[in-house]
Order: structure tokens, then C-alpha cells, then sequence
């Protein structure tokens, strides 16, 4: 890899794509150049990154020459086809996709959590999904001291998690509401507006839960190398623009209690404890959005486990930054520092 | 009491109060007359009943003079002060608010449970709160056949828990915030538009549970006559108007599976499955608004309890329908009935 690198935004349009941007701009992320490719639909439109205007070109087999660093948020078909490309090409891919996550040769890494997994890389670096993430940055911590043997979560995920496009319809059927109008959805399934709805993901007909759930118990048997955690996941959407909140019921090992959870999670990287009982303020996705830690409170003991091992809690975190964008370009990062 | 009762709704101006009425004449409700009271502020308004126009009276110590059956749900304080004056009148209460719930002379009625109950009242009956009455209408069914003994719940609540100004609340809030205007709340205690926060009952400095959680505890064990049901909530507020969502966990005594629970449900009163996984079809809030049913889907074998006892689902029902004044107004047929 050069020094300082080629650097590539795959899908630089998307919700994601301008926060790769963003983070790659606020981290001061070393480069000599920066590329931004899209589909035919997107390219020739104009992005600013560090005073210069840099025009979105169309993504095809021949992007990736002179590229060192890859960074994909374009969705699992186009990193499926363009990943091997790129790695071909002599590029490190950092993958915002599910594609190879659950591909025992690529590294699924949290740089909070398993840092040192960048060195087995071929290539290919997996980011896993937000709701995942969001989870275990705070679960990381509490579980390297007392082992984690179940998870029970139900999330309260953002619009962002489907896409800009999702956003603004949430935008739009809101809108569409308060004048009395009908919006018949068309990006998402069900009707947004002031509704909730079960996570759009596809449903195990068998087990009846979606793969959003089921990314929640593989990934963090990979991230964390523990399959023996029994996770159950319920994920729901909620009309939020781009923070994701998740209660979580975990039970550990041995006893545990929220003073030494809270202590523990103070000191956490990535970590923000907001826990304030007496003014009844805990993490929320407005405080969450546009920051990159993610935020953790309501942490009690859990009153239904009488054996004193379980947890309760409630965290945020914005989806298009630690979620996505944030963690990647923290990938590229401990690559960067590894060369 | 006279055949048909001379019947009064205390909070008649309120978002329950106008339920109350509503259901009262869709159910049929056999009355002599209707009077209906609010506070001053409210006093001189019109609401219409089955044809008639009805002016509201501020409520005083004389207003349950020739009264039979009072709906209260005007908040515990009014109930703590009025409530007992009614009954000294001869009046019978079904009282909304959370002040007489777990007296143990008052019993707490959710007619499709323990309907037995009203035999013991001794003019004061109690409606249970929204969230508790939302999880364990579809749980009772399974709890006669396999007793219940651990509950993890995570609550999607509505605006309309909180009155018909947090209703309005949201409106207003969301409005703002499409218009790129500043929304300070005054309802709430955080700004409610593309927001979730954790519910604003007061919290015990100690457990940090909340007092909407506590009475997900208490309620519940009551209800069911079973102290022993391990419970723990985590209550959340959600953009939404009129529904509450829960995700449910619970364990049983002895192994359950999901086509059992879904067999159950499609026979029990008061409960619709609506779990179409070809479909992604599930309990939304936008579904549940304006329906007296329980609806009841993603029902699937918890993937985290290897021991084959326990489920997971999600459940959606109307705030003000169920989770209040359809409840109430049943109740009050069961006096009649008694009669």
C-alpha cells in the first residue's frame, strides 16, 4: 500500500457514502488521492471533501487501478461482484456489505474489539452490521471480564439502516400525514408515518426470524470468537431518521451488578455512559445522531434473573457512523497503521 | 343499581374520556342517562352522545348524587379525592388511574382474565395501566396452560399514554421539525419528533426502574394471582400516536413451541394473530389504532433458551381502546351483568 494511499468510495452517494466522507475528513485520514464511484444513475454528480470539488464517476472493472483502499457501501451485489475486482487489482476492501461477513476468511472487525484480526486479512475486511455493532461495543468490555452467556435485545432502528431513500420517505409519509394526505410507501414495505413496524429484512420460514436478527447472533459469535452466546434478536423499525436504539436483557457467567457495569462502561472505548436517574435522561437518538460513540444507560439490574447474573440496558448509536461509515474508515485506519 | 344505570365519565373531555363515550354507544352500553364531568377549565363544553348534545360539567362533591356507575379517568389525584366520595354516594367506580390498583380490597380487572373478580368489589374497581393489560391478554391463554415464569418485556409506547396534549405534542413537534423550526417540549420532558426516549415515569433512585415498569411487576402478578412470574420492562417512548407495541420473551414452565402458542392465540378473546412471515406482515400501531383486539404475531421459539420453554413475540394494541377505556367500559358490563 502506498503512502499515503489511493484511497476509493464505492456507493460515495448514499447515506452512507457522504459519511465516509465526513469521517474521512474529521479523522484527518491520510490520502493522496480520493475516488468516488456510484451506479450510471449517480455519476457526474459533484461532491465537495476537503475544499475540492470531485466528480462521482460510474464504478466499473477497471476502477480500481492504483487503488489501495477500497471502501464499499453499495450494497451486497456490488460488493460481490466488484470485492474480488478490486482485490484482484491489489486493493484492500473494506466492506460495508453482508456479503462476506460470514466468510470464515474474512475478518469481521470492531476496532474496539478485535483489532488484531486485521492482520489475517486477504484482502477483503468485512464491517458488520449496525445493530450489531451498536451492541457489542458496550457488551466487549463487560464480556472480557464475565463472560457473556445470553442476550436478549429488541431494537428501535432508524430509516438510514435502508438508505437515503428511506429517509427521505420517512420524510415525505410524515409530511403526507400531518396534511391528511395518503402516502402509499414504495421504498419500505409498510406505511412510516407515526407507525412501527417488524424489520424489512427477509423471515426464516422455519424459525421466523428475519436476517437481521439472525446477523445480530452470527456476527457477534464471529466479532466476539464465542458461539456459545445464546442470542435472541427482535428488530423493529421505528420512525427515526438515522439512530438506532436497542434494549438489551443480557445474562452473564457470574454475578454482575450496574455499579460495576456502569464503572466498567465509563472507561470503555466508544462509550458514552448516560445514566442520569434523577433527570431521567438516557441515550436517545437525537443525542445520538452525529456522534460516534455510542451511548449506554437505564443499566439496572435485571429484576426478572434472581440468581444476580443478569443486566439490563439501553443503548444508541448513530447507524450511519459507528453503525457504518465510522467503523470502516476505522478499519482503514488499523490498516493504515499496520503498513 | 337502577336497570339501566344512570352512568358518569369523569374526564369526559380527556383522550380517554372520548373513548369512553365512544365505546359506550358502539358496545351498546345500557344507560338512563349520561352526565359527563372535567374540570373547570373544561366545564361548558359540548360532546355529542348518540345523537344528543351533552354539555360537561365541572366535577364537584355533589356530582355523584342519583349516579350508578362512574368511569373515572381524569389522573390519580382527582380518583384519590373523588373516588371514595362516589362511592359514599352509592355510586360504583371503574377507576383509569394507577391510585387504587394494588390496594388489595380493589380488584384489578381485565375481563378477559379475571372477570370473577367483580363479585368482591366494594364500590371501587380498578382498569389496569395500558402497557400491562397490551402484554397479558395474549399471555393468559398460554399462563392457564403452561404457567409463565419469566417475562422480558421492551415496550414501542405511544404519545397517547400521555394524554391528548402529548398527542398533540408529537403533532406539533414533527411539524416543527419538517419546517426546520425549534420544538421546546412542554408536554414531555424531550423533543418527541423522529425521537424515542425512555419513559417519563418517575424513576426509583435504586432498581432505576421506572414506575410504567413497576406496574408491568405488580399488575401482572396480581392479575394472574401468581406473585411469583419473574418480570422485567424496559418502557421506551416512541413517534406514534395511539398504539403500543411490545416485544415479548417469556419463559414457561414446561417446554412450549410456537405453533402451540399460535393455535392458542387464534381461539383466545380479545387476541387476532396477525403473523404472516410470507408476507412480512406483522402487529403494527398503525394496524391496532381504533380496534378493540390484541394483535399478536412474530411468534417464534426463542433461539436463546436451549432449553425449548421459551417464546418470543411481539404484540401491538390500541392505547385507548384495550389498554383503557375499552377495557373499562367492559368491566362496567360485567356490573351490569352481575345486576
Amino acid at each position: 500500500m502506498n503512502h499515503p494511499p489511493v484511497v476509493a468510495v464505492v456507493g460515495a452517494t448514499g447515506a452512507v457514502g457522504v459519511e465516509f466522507l465526513r469521517c474521512l475528513d474529521e479523522r484527518n485520514f491520510p490520502m493522496s488521492d480520493l475516488r468516488l464511484y456510484a451506479s450510471s444513475r449517480s455519476a457526474g454528480k459533484q461532491m465537495t471533501f476537503r475544499g475540492r470539488v470531485l466528480t462521482v464517476r460510474e464504478l466499473n472493472e477497471q476502477s480500481f487501478k492504483g487503488v489501495d483502499l477500497a471502501l464499499f457501501s453499495a450494497g451486497g451485489s456490488i460488493s460481490k461482484k466488484y470485492g474480488p475486482i478490486a482485490v484482484q487489482s491489489g486493493t484492500v476492501v473494506v466492506d460495508n456489505s453482508s456479503a462476506f461477513r460470514m466468510n470464515p476468511e474474512v475478518p469481521l472487525i470492531v476496532p474496539e474489539i478485535n483489532p488484531d484480526q486485521i492482520h489475517r486479512h486477504k484482502g477483503l475486511i468485512a464491517n458488520p452490521n449496525c445493530s450489531t455493532i451498536i451492541a457489542i461495543v458496550p457488551l466487549w468490555p463487560l464480556h472480557k471480564i464475565n463472560r457473556i452467556i445470553r442476550l436478549v435485545v429488541s431494537t428501535y432502528q432508524a430509516a438510514s439502516g435502508a438508505g437515503a431513500a428511506a429517509m427521505q420517505e420517512l420524510l415525505d409519509a410524515t409530511k403526507a400525514a400531518l396534511e391528511g394526505r395518503d402516502y402509499p410507501p414504495t421504498v419500505l414495505p409498510h406505511p412510516y408515518a407515526f407507525n412501527v413496524f417488524s424489520h424489512n429484512a427477509a423471515i426464516d420460514p422455519q424459525t421466523g426470524y428475519n436476517e437481521e436478527e439472525m446477523k445480530m447472533v452470527k456476527e457477534t459469535h464471529k466479532i466476539f470468537n464465542d458461539p456459545e452466546i445464546r442470542v435472541s434478536a427482535t428488530c423493529v423499525r421505528v420512525p427515526v431518521l438515522r439512530a438506532h436504539c436497542e434494549a438489551l436483557n443480557v445474562e452473564f457467567m457470574s454475578p454482575a451488578d450496574s455499579t460495576w457495569v456502569r464503572d466498567i462502561l465509563s472507561h470503555a472505548p466508544g462509550v458514552k455512559v448516560v445514566d442520569q436517574r434523577e433527570k431521567n435522561y438516557f441515550p436517545m437518538p437525537r443525542d445520538a445522531s452525529g456522534q460516534g460513540d455510542i451511548l449506554v444507560g437505564r443499566i439496572r439490574n435485571d429484576l426478572s434473573d434472581p440468581s444476580g447474573r443478569s443486566i439490563a440496558m439501553f443503548v444508541a448509536g448513530d447507524q450511519l457512523l459507528k453503525g457504518a461509515a465510522l467503523n470502516a474508515v476505522q478499519i482503514a485506519e488499523l490498516l493504515v497503521a499496520e503498513n
